[in-house]
């Protein structure tokens, strides 16, 4: 009996999406570099499956059915290129080797164009969902060459998440399209905790609410519009007592960590010039609570002198539920941006809706809010910014208010929200039909010759003025 | 006669800087790839000077005195690496390298070491200033191999813009840190550019001032703590007026042009974890300043519903002031942050108070400010940020009323103030001693077990909670 699947890293994401394959009734080989943790996976949680172990790349690819399908769990980089190596001489023309790591978008562009020019059908496969996703049902991402998408459709969509019947995965476009897509989620994940921090912040050093007040707050909006896994696990955390009774919370140090892959989105939207500005506060405010002695140092020169809101803490509450909502509607506006960018800038074919649908179950960013990102692509497939789309426009007019109250008392209060003002920055320039780029150009024009373009002449015409009057 | 430095690359800065040289009293020669262009530079404006003009490498190099000094002013990229392969085997060891184009520091730190171990003596070198400066004085921004220095120092001190008598021009540290400075200087030159924006925004849309009372104010300004040429170049433009004798500022395109060092000095920061906020905004906002159609059309849908803030505009106009100043001096904090990460990453001695010095004159962010930056590193060399100086924390203490003044009026009025809110948001985050991360690095280790440490036991104790009550 040959293997639908060869898999290849049996760290703990590889060991959860093999038995969640087992489970779906998909035969696996497995294959690890140190070889006796196959055999600890066999005797341990494999034991009475019908899985089976593989003690080299040769007999991996000899278990497995035609055309072989060799799935890659381990480190991103080097490692994914050195195993691809080595399976080249043990694969057929119609083969296909799939990389389901962190990998960068870029790398997975490359390695589908030079494994095609062997006859290798390569795909590139964003998963989320953690461990526990893994297991029970992550959101899959899958990109590359689209020959294989036949191919290893039934088993992803097995073993992916539903919400409501359908899989969280879909084919979601060309080379390193799935990473990329893959990337993108993990920046929003980035802004929303974010989001949620601020909200957290400005509802305890603002209004001076106590950590349960803020966790029901946080458990009833997990019941509306921002009905989502990041708001009811912070809600859960909220709830966590300490051994001597106090939240949890309250003791865990506020320095935050990150891999990098928040980060890599900030830098490819500053690449394409596309204004991300949200995910880009929120990785550098990462970058910012990692600085604790000089905050403390700061805090002391800098004293707030700032009196709590005190009146009217219901009224904020709500407040703050629109700022945070409204400010997540625009972080995904951008991050559908950064797509729409990238589609046109790597010669992709996004398949927008089906990206908001894999995200709608099974990832961290998972929300009742995809559903209706998935549905504003369903009515206009070429949406060129969600705030074009009516739920979205009357989402934001709704909220509106709420949100410019919470910023404008945060500024006055002295606490941070950078994302929270960022997002609102964004929304005042996207609609200004008028921003003072104007000025700015006739700088560059002034001191670099620059030229510029006028309102009253067509676009592609450029000037030059000479400022000081003198010739060049 | 030999020549004291060779130059090639007969482009307007590189012709310019030539001319600048010999005016000091130096005797330049002069290649260019295309050999016409040394001729008309010979027979136009080097005619009558001693300026050489050779028509091959190897009649260049015969020219010059020994140590050999070589500028590049030639396209930052395989140029400059294809131009030092052609003069490899023309020089000898202890022969001196100068790259004065606007090259990546990284690729400045891969030519230094290369270079250094064929035992030539190579210099990256930034500057600023544009044409004019190049030509009467610029800024110059020297990094490399130290052993360089007391063979350049004397030509580029000459030709460097003087302030106070001291010239714009001091080692700046090993390898690519000339550029690394060079490309700070344009990612701050990009945040005050976007500053002085949203003052003129504020003011014309905010306050409902005209171009001449904002004119008038800018000009008042440059004769105080604001003194600066971005301010001086920006008052100036405000008083141009076009054919029809109403204000040409009017008729200007606003979507904002670049050339990627501002992007690049962005994308540093994210890759050092530095929190670069301003710079990314500014970055950022010229992005979203291109999208002037969909800017037309969001416009048209959410209309601004906000009122002038009409009563109060003398007071406003000071508030402005003071939130131009106090985002400013938190944007060279920043900018001083990533220096200090750089100089601790890539392992150089950076000259803090030089780089302030460097930056006074001759370049495009000049300005008096840059005295109190210089003074700030004179006090204490070894300052961890600019906002621990007396005089900077003053100066914040006075302007934050004002500055949050309008930044809570535009948040209130719609009108998109990205950097000055940035700035203030990165402000309050600085001085908070407590800030949400904890709750982050709770949702971290609930999803991911990614763990956390606590204020009440020692950095480097890692914690594990698990969460919801499952084994894992």
């Amino acid at each position: 009996m040959k293997a639908d699947i060869g898999l290849i890293g049996l760290a703990v994401m590889g060991r959860n999406l093999v038995l969640n394959m087992n489970e779906h009734g998909f035969t696996v080989a497995v294959f690890n570099r140190t070889v006796s943790k196959v055999d600890e996976f066999l005797a341990g949680p494999a034991a009475g499956t019908s899985i089976l172990g593989a003690h080299s790349l040769v007999e991996l690819v000899d278990a497995l059915k035609k055309p072989c399908r060799v799935m890659l769990m381990v480190q991103a980089g080097p490692v994914v290129d050195s195993f691809i190596e080595l399976l080249l001489p043990l694969l057929s023309p119609g083969d296909i080797i799939i990389d389901g790591g962190n990998s960068l978008f870029s790398d997975t562009n490359r390695r589908t164009r030079d494994l095609a020019g062997k006859g290798i059908l390569f795909v590139g496969c964003g998963i989320s969902g953690g461990e526990e996703g893994a297991r029970r049902g992550p959101s899959i991402m899958p990109g590359g060459n689209p020959e294989a998408w036949p191919h290893v459709r039934d088993i992803f969509q097995a073993i992916a998440a539903k919400v409501d019947g359908a899989p969280c995965c879909e084919w979601v476009g060309e080379e390193g399209a799935g990473h990329f897509v893959k990337m993108v989620h993990n920046g929003i994940e980035y802004g929303d905790m974010q989001l949620i921090g601020e909200a957290y912040d400005f509802m305890g050093r603002g209004l001076g609410m106590a950590i349960g007040e803020i966790q029901s707050a946080f458990s009833r909006w997990n019941t509306g519009v921002l009905d989502s896994y990041l708001m009811e696990i912070s809600a859960e955390i909220l709830k966590r007592k300490d051994d001597d009774g106090t939240p949890l919370v309250d003791k865990i140090l506020d320095t935050a960590g990150q891999k990098g892959t928040g980060k890599w989105t900030a830098i490819n939207a500053l690449d394409l010039g596309v204004p991300l500005t949200i995910i880009g506060e929120a990785v550098l405010a990462r970058g910012l609570s990692t600085l604790k002695d000089q905050r403390m140092k700061a805090a002391a020169i800098f004293p707030s002198s700032f009196f709590l809101a005190g009146d009217d803490v219901e009224g904020f509450v709500d407040a703050v539920h629109d700022a945070l909502y409204a400010s997540k509607i625009i972080s995904y506006a951008q991050g559908y941006m950064l797509m729409c960018q990238a589609a046109k800038e790597y010669g992709w074919q996004l398949n927008y809706g089906g990206i908001a649908l894999m995200w709608r179950g099974g990832c961290i960013i998972r929300s009742a809010f995809l559903g209706n990102i998935k549905e504003a692509f369903v009515q206009d497939p070429g949406l060129e910014n969600l705030l074009f789309n009516d739920f979205f426009r009357d989402a934001i007019l709704t909220a509106q208010a709420g949100w410019r109250r919470v910023v404008a008392k945060a500024v006055e209060l002295g606490i941070p929200i950078p994302a929270f003002s960022s997002a609102l920055a964004y929304f005042d320039g996207y609609r200004s039909e008028r921003l003072p780029a104007n000025l700015l150009q006739a700088q560059r024009d002034y001191f670099g010759a620059h030229t510029y373009e006028r309102i009253d002449r067509p676009r592609g015409e450029f000037f030059h003025t000479d400022w000081i009057g003198k010739g060049r």
